[in-house]
């Protein structure tokens, strides 16, 4: 090896140094600019947060907001009106046609034992679910504990009876959302798959880790059957599953008798609420940021998902208050629709796309208002790693668990479009205690809580403002 | 370079690279077991804990457990109980001479704007308070956000007067025990700092992060003041708080009226409830986890500290059940008087030491039951990092913050005995909504939550028994 090869790769290596020094100065830089915009979001947001106030109408002033409601429609009134105030450059509503399923008369169900030994336990139509007949329908119930056991049970010991699925959420899974994944078959199929084998009702234990007396209604589906083979379908409360189960196994003759006047009326019109603010450098690049206005019917829809909506409109709020100036265009976005039919979600990535709009990011909070942990992030690999390096940034707001996958049920529809989606993973350990039942209700979320789910969705705004959606190309 | 010493190069090379290899499948090994232990003991506390059933006990059937109370030693007995049913090696009391203050009938607060315009607030007396004269208190009251102000206004504008700190906890700060840190000397050398001045009374603002109607109590002392120098103190809601401050910028001569006949008597006697499991290897080494049996009167105590009490045990009760025999001795140890005094702690370190006992890990759960986020570690830097190095291990259940700094209060007294110290660290965002209030209640406590807390300290406790507390010398 010769001293003048030497000297060279000395040079060139001095030279990569440097510029590695460099990069990193400006790494270091940017990074401590990064840390200081972040502080100030949550600064700002934890102490001028206006989200659980605007949680506190949304919920208490109007209510639960199925889509079609009433309280639907005063939800889109009363959010425009917060956008519009806080200044923003563009607030408006996009026309989107929704079901409208109506509840009506409050359920009523028991079992019976023998003539005159009836309990009467808690339930709630399923969404969706058709009316049993106005005299309610009593039946046999049979025991199952998925859609699998239908087929093994056979036609002769289904025809006739009411199917009872019981399958509970596993205690052992750590990821709520995962356990409700693992489960919600019985409640989405249930009733269409039952129907094949001659059923006559479905009752579906609640999707709720906790044991109390709360039926949690959510969305159900018939498929494509016709309409003269479908049957009513209930949710049942965790209590009331356990005892209906053990009184099962004392007696198999045990009969169910429930009752509800639910209805499917023709769609109607609604709206997706939408607040901009003009980028400055990329205005054709739009960043959503999103929850869905509508909730269930039972209790306020604090959680699922007035806090989302709420979120998304403080993460407008705080950017404006601590005057930063976005390079890309910001949209709060709050769909209409999402339990029961994504319609919201749908027409805005539809208008989106026959507009031309160039939407790069989607980020969604619909997982309750609780403490935020992290984000997941729907992108390829090389670009989750590169966003991943910003986690540390979030370490003193304990929201710094940044995973690979998933995102959020109304920024989905915006993925054919090239856009790289995320969802706010807040601590999902009390989630299902509330999720679409009457104990969905506002003084469920604690206002630190809420606020920190809301800076952190800012922060990371701020960070995909600056260093875009994708590496650079 | 010569061919010859190439080889010897690649030689060793290869013979250090085969013992890295080797290193790292025994430690790959190690750390699959360690992660299935691990997982068999989320199992177990997950699907056959019972800590959310003696916390119901403990909360509702028992109550408040102030030291010298009834309910107290109801507390100690109960928890024996649990610990003899669970079949241990060893349970036992150690009998500790307590503090024994009587909050007495409920205390009764208004301001007088002027005669006749008077408005309710709510208060509580400050634990160790001396009462108001028979008759109440009622005196002109001046308002300061901390203790150093006391200095600025002078005897003059302090002498008969009641002493109003209203420093707020900080929003800004993330880490609530932080923020809380930073307001409680107003409510525990308040009244001791206000009587220099001339001071006759003491209102503090509560330490709660939110707007509402519960005042927290909490310790406080006067020092070696003398009796007669004595002044009540009492701690005001927050929104008592924020109208009082409201209406005295408004009116600075604002009248405070309040009655508190609380009282201390003489120390009684109480206990520490210990339970054993005995070591099969090192049965001399003993690691403590523990918890706090007393509370204060107000609520129940189901989070500060019966949360605690029923994780420790939790903690023998699921090594138990998976059928761990552990190589040196663990103790559950429900300390009494945490409160108001650390007796139970102090006297168990001093029995400890002149037992000649080797105390080589404590750990404390007292910061709620909330979700786990992590543990923090009192011992040196070269132990914190070998110890930090399991964290991966907790993040499948969302548990692997491992900071260096930090215990609890109860285990901080085995501290010269050479003891490792750890504390559990849940989420505090809702911490102080409870804290110290008659809103401390069992039904503010979510079982997984729960249960997720004693498992991971199982967990911890697993790790430092198999691996030791410090690294071998």
């Amino acid at each position: 090896m010769s001293g003048k090869i030497s000297v060279g790769i000395l040079f060139l290596f001095c030279s990569l140094s440097l510029g590695v020094h460099t990069l990193e100065a400006q790494s270091e830089e940017a990074s401590s600019r990064d840390a200081l915009m972040i502080r100030s979001i949550f600064d700002e947001t934890l102490t001028g947060g206006q989200a659980y106030d605007w949680l506190r109408f949304l919920s208490l002033q109007i209510g639960g907001r199925l889509s079609g409601s009433v309280e639907a429609e005063q939800a889109v009134e009363y959010t425009k009106t917060v956008m519009n105030d806080l200044g923003l450059d563009r607030v408006y509503l996009q026309p989107v046609m929704v079901p409208k399923w109506v509840r009506g008369a409050p359920e009523y169900a028991y079992f019976e034992t023998a003539p005159g030994l009836s309990t009467t336990v808690p339930i709630t139509a399923l969404g969706g679910s058709v009316a049993t007949p106005s005299m309610g329908l009593k039946a046999k119930i049979v025991e199952v504990k998925g859609i699998e056991e239908l087929e093994q049970l056979g036609r002769n010991k289904i025809a006739g009876k009411i199917v009872f699925f019981n399958r509970p959420m596993n205690a052992q899974t750590i990821q709520t959302f995962q356990a409700y994944s693992a489960c919600v078959d019985q409640r989405y199929s249930g009733a269409a798959e039952s129907a094949k084998y001659g059923a006559v009702g479905v009752i579906v234990r609640s999707m709720n880790l906790r044991l109390d007396d709360f039926p949690h209604t959510g969305g159900m589906s018939y498929g494509d059957s016709p309409i003269s083979s479908r049957i009513p379908a209930a949710a049942i409360s965790t209590n009331g599953a356990e005892l209906l189960s053990a009184t099962l196994s004392l007696n198999p003759e045990t009969q169910f008798y429930f009752k509800q006047n639910c209805r499917t009326f023709p769609d109607v019109k609604s709206y997706n609420v939408i607040g901009e603010i003009k980028g400055s450098v990329y205005p054709e690049e739009i960043l959503v940021v999103g929850g869905h206005l509508d909730s269930w019917d039972l209790g306020d829809g604090a959680h699922d998902d007035g806090a989302g909506v709420v979120q998304s409109i403080e993460v407008l709020r705080t950017l404006k208050a601590i005057g930063y100036k976005p390079k890309r265009t910001l949209r709060a976005v709050l769909f209409m629709n999402e339990e029961n039919g994504l319609r919201g979600a749908t027409e805005y990535a539809s208008e989106a796309a026959s507009l031309g709009e160039k939407h790069v990011f989607g980020l969604e909070s619909d997982s309750g208002g609780f403490t935020p942990r992290g984000f997941q992030f729907d992108t390829n690999e090389a670009n989750f790693e590169r966003i991943a390096q910003w986690s540390p940034l979030f370490y003193p707001y304990f929201t710094d668990r940044f995973e690979l996958g998933g995102s959020g049920a109304d920024v989905g529809p915006l993925k054919p479009q090239g856009a790289v989606l995320a969802g706010l993973r807040p601590d999902s350990q009390r989630y299902f205690d509330h999720h679409h039942s009457d104990h969905d209700t506002f003084d469920q979320v604690n206002k630190r809580e809420l606020e920190l789910g809301a800076a952190a969705m800012a922060s990371l705004i701020y960070l995909i403002d600056t260093y875009g959606a994708n590496a650079p190309e």
